[in-house]
């Protein structure tokens, strides 16, 4: 058994949104995905973000609200949400004082 | 964008773990995994369990206190843990009062 915590101390940071990518696990190809966790602070709506895979993502704490061709639907903790490959989405934080903080897998459709 | 909401009405019991499988969401081969939500009540712990298949959970709430091979871990919310194939694993919940709600991904070892 192996523990991953959620460490943000190695965390690379894109904007205001701090990202700890799994590939620091050197876990090869044990995992059919690629992983993540990421934190959006209060407040933040990082920039759009639009790639080829297919990216499952799990609310950890705080709500997501993901917004995708100008819709805008809240993703609380406990739930999940999956973005089609190549659908352009923005994952704000509208909480004022809660960090939001997810867990993504993402693969390439097959 | 699908939204999928930790709906325990529909989940089905395990002695007395909540297990919401995903194959209800009829994704088809779109995600390269299976996947479950689960809760183990306060003080709760299960039979142990032990598949062929390697599993990733990521703590929703509560702490997972893990069992494998007699060793003790503790895995909090926001944290991940990995069991390998054929891995026996017992995941007890310690606390009086907080249920402990489990996201687990489990595939077949390639």
């Amino acid at each position: 058994m192996r523990r991953f915590a959620n460490d943000l101390p190695e965390t690379a940071a894109i904007g205001t949104v701090g990202v700890a990518r799994w590939e620091k696990y050197s876990l090869g190809d044990l995992l059919p995905f690629q992983a993540m966790w990421y934190t959006v602070p209060p407040g933040g709506s990082p920039p759009q973000d639009c790639h080829p895979e297919v990216e499952l993502s799990i609310v950890i704490s705080g709500t997501a609200t993901v917004e995708v061709k100008g819709k805008i639907a809240d993703v609380p903790a406990g739930s999940a949400f999956l973005l089609d490959s190549r659908e352009a989405h923005i994952v704000h934080n509208r909480s004022r004082d809660i960090p939001l903080m997810v867990f993504s897998a993402y693969w390439m459709p097959r």
